[in-house]
C-alpha cells in the first residue's frame, strides 16, 4: 500500500530523469527527450532498461564517455537507407532520430533501413521497434550489445554479445505483437538479477569454461551465456552483429566495450532500424484486422498439460503499461536509494 | 568408388530435372530455370531440398496443384517495395523473380523488400538469400513452412510452421557468412531422415500431446517440433509468418496446406526477400575485408572441451559445394530408384 502510493507517474519519472541529465551536463531538449524514452521503458515493463540505468549513464557522462553537445549526421543516404553518425551522443537520441528517419523515408520508398555508428546503450529494442506503429508501419530494431558475454559456437572467447532484435505489428483490436528478444537463452540482465536477489540460475542460462553448467549468478564472470538453439543462436548473434555493427562502421567482436566495467572509452555502438509501410503491401485496417485473426487463432489452441493460456509477444508488454499507466511505475527500495543518492550529489530534488 | 564415380555433376542433374519437369507440363523455360536452382540445392549440400523434392513436385503438378502456365505480376510497388502475385508457379520461378526484381531495387534504393504470395516450396532458403551476394548486396530470405508442425507455446494445435530465415553475407578471401536456419531445434526434415534411417531422436527435438519427450520418428505423427529458446522461437516463427504470409496475403496459421499430405489444394504460400546494398553503408571491398577478420576472430577463439574447431554458418556450404563440384552430387540408392522410377513413368531417359 505504503510503496504503490509512493509509485511515480511516467510524467513524475521523466521529469526526475531529465533534471538528473541536465544536472550532469546534458542540453536540455535531449535531456527530454531521453528521459521521455527511460520512463517509457519503466512504463512497458522494461525495468533493467530504464531509470535503472540512470546512475550509469550520470557516471558515463562524467567521466567524458558521452558527448554532451552531439551534433548527429547523416553519413550515406539513398532514398530507402542511411548511415547517420550518433556523433557519441546518448543512444536515445541516435536510435529515435533514426527511427524517424527511418519512417518519414519508408512513407514514400515503401521501406527504410537506416544504420547508426557511434551511438551508445540505448534502452529497450521494443521501444525503436514501436515507433513505426504509430505511422501504420512495422518496426524491426537490432543492436550490437553493450558487452560481450557470448562466445561463438564451440569456444571460450567471448567475441559477441546477446545482440537483441525486437519486432513491432500493429493489430486492430488487440495489443500489438512486440517480439523483443536476445539471442541468449537470457539476457545478461536476468543474470544480474538473479545475483541482486541471492538466487540460483536454471541450467541452460550460463555454462563455465569447462563447458559444466553455472547456476550460481555470483560466478557468472566464470562463465559465459548459451545461445538459443545452440549453434543457431550463435549463428543469430552473429549476423546481427554484422549488420548494426560492422556494416555500419560500428563497433563488433573484439572491439566492443564492456560499458559495465569502462565508463570512459566511446563505445562507438551500432543498431538499425526498419520501417516497413503496411499500405505498400496491404490495406493497413484489413491488415490489422488479420493480426487480431492471428491473435484468436493463437489464443483458442488446446493446451499442453502444465500451461494455462497461451501468450502472444507484446502481450505481458500491454498489460504492465496498462497497469503502470493506471497506479504509477514501482520503484523498488534499493533502486529509489541510489537514485535518492544520485540526486542528492547532483544537487536536484529527489523522485 | 562405384558410387563415387556414378555421381552426376551439376549440369547432369539439372537436364534430368528439366526433362522430367517438362514431361510433367512445365515450360521449356521454366524447367531450365527450376532445375537449375534445384540442382544448385544439391550442389551446397541441401539434399533435402533439391532433387530429393522432385517426385513430389510433379505429383502436384500432375494433381493439378502448380500452374503450369504462370503469369507471375506485380500487385503493388514503391521504389523499394514490390508484391508479387506467383500465380501459383513453382515457388523457385516466383522467389528468384522476386530477389531479382529486389536487387534491381536496392541497386538505387539502398534496400528494397519484395514478398510474394500465390508461391509455393521454393527449395532451401539460402539459395534467395545468396542470389543478392553476385552484386555486393547482403541477402535476406524468410518463408512460412509448407506444412505446421509446431503450436504456439504452451498450446498443442499445430498454427506454426518451422518458417526458416536465411541471411548472405560476402567476404573477401573467406566463403560468404551464410546462416539458414529453422525456428525449430530441428527442420522436420532431419525427424524424416531419421525416420528413413530407423534412428532415435535426441530429446528436445520434439514432444508429444502430454509434453513429454518424444525421440521415436516413427511415432513423428504424434507430436510436434520444439521451438529455440522455448517461447523466443515461438515468437520468431509466428512474426516471420506473419511478415512471408499475412503481410502478402498469402497462408499462415490454420490456412497452411500440409503439402506433403494434400497435393491438389492451391497452398498460397508466401515468402519475402531483402536485398541490401552495402556500397549504401560502406565500401563494398573494405567491408568484405572486415568479413575476412570477422572470420579470423571467430577462427582464433580459444576451444571449449570437446570441440575442435569454431565454424562459421556457410563453412560447410562452401566445403560441400567445392567437393561437389568436383566430384559430383551423391545420390542415394533408394532416391536413385525413385528418380528411375519417376523418370520410367514420364518416359524420358533415366538420371
Amino acid at each position: 500500500m505504503d510503496s504503490l502510493s509512493n509509485n511515480p507517474s511516467q510524467a513524475t519519472l521523466s521529469k526526475f530523469i531529465a533534471r538528473c541529465l541536465v544536472a550532469a551536463g546534458i542540453r536540455t531538449a535531449d535531456a527530454a527527450k531521453t528521459a521521455d524514452l527511460m520512463s517509457q521503458a519503466d512504463l512497458i515493463g522494461q525495468d533493467g532498461h530504464g531509470v535503472f540505468r540512470l546512475p550509469q549513464y550520470v557516471k558515463r557522462i562524467q567521466s567524458g564517455g558521452i558527448n554532451t553537445s552531439p551534433s548527429i549526421n547523416t553519413l550515406e543516404e539513398r532514398t530507402a537507407t542511411a548511415l547517420i553518425d550518433g556523433d557519441n551522443a546518448l543512444g536515445h537520441l541516435v536510435m529515435s532520430h533514426a527511427a524517424e528517419l527511418a519512417m518519414q523515408k519508408a512513407e514514400t520508398t515503401g521501406v527504410a533501413w537506416v544504420g547508426c555508428r557511434n551511438s551508445n546503450h540505448a534502452g529497450p529494442a521494443s521501444l525503436y521497434a514501436m515507433m513505426p506503429l504509430q505511422k501504420d508501419m512495422i518496426g524491426l530494431y537490432v543492436a550490437v550489445g553493450s558487452a560481450n558475454h557470448l562466445p561463438p559456437w564451440g569456444g571460450t572467447d567471448m567475441l559477441l554479445s546477446t545482440n537483441p532484435i525486437a519486432v513491432a505489428i500493429p493489430s486492430a483490436n488487440h495489443p500489438p505483437i512486440v517480439l523483443d528478444m536476445a539471442t541468449t537463452v537470457a539476457a545478461y540482465g536476468k543474470v544480474k538479477t538473479a545475483a541482486q536477489r541471492g538466487e540460483q540460475m536454471p541450467e541452460g542460462w550460463m555454462i563455465d569454461r569447462h563447458g559444466q553448467p553455472l547456476t550460481d549468478p555470483a560466478r557468472a564472470a566464470e562463465g559465459f551465456l548459451l545461445p538459443i538453439g545452440g549453434p543457431k543462436g550463435y549463428g543469430l548473434s552473429l549476423i546481427f552483429g554484422i549488420l548494426a555493427g560492422t556494416l555500419n562502421g560500428a563497433a563488433f567482436g573484439r572491439d566492443v566495450i564492456d560499458f559495465n566495467a569502462d565508463s570512459e572509452t566511446v563505445t562507438n555502438t551500432g543498431q538499425f532500424v526498419v520501417a516497413l509501410d503496411i499500405g505498400a503491401f496491404a490495406d493497413a485496417e484489413l491488415f490489422k484486422k488479420e493480426i487480431d485473426e492471428v491473435w484468436r487463432q493463437m489464443k483458442s489452441s488446446a493446451l499442453l498439460p502444465g500451461h494455462n493460456e497461451i501468450r502472444l509477444p507484446g502481450e505481458r508488454l500491454a498489460a504492465v503499461t496498462q497497469e503502470r499507466r493506471a497506479h504509477g511505475i514501482p520503484v523498488a527500495p534499493e533502486l529509489r536509494e541510489r537514485l535518492d543518492v544520485l540526486a542528492d550529489e547532483l544537487g536536484v530534488q529527489r523522485l
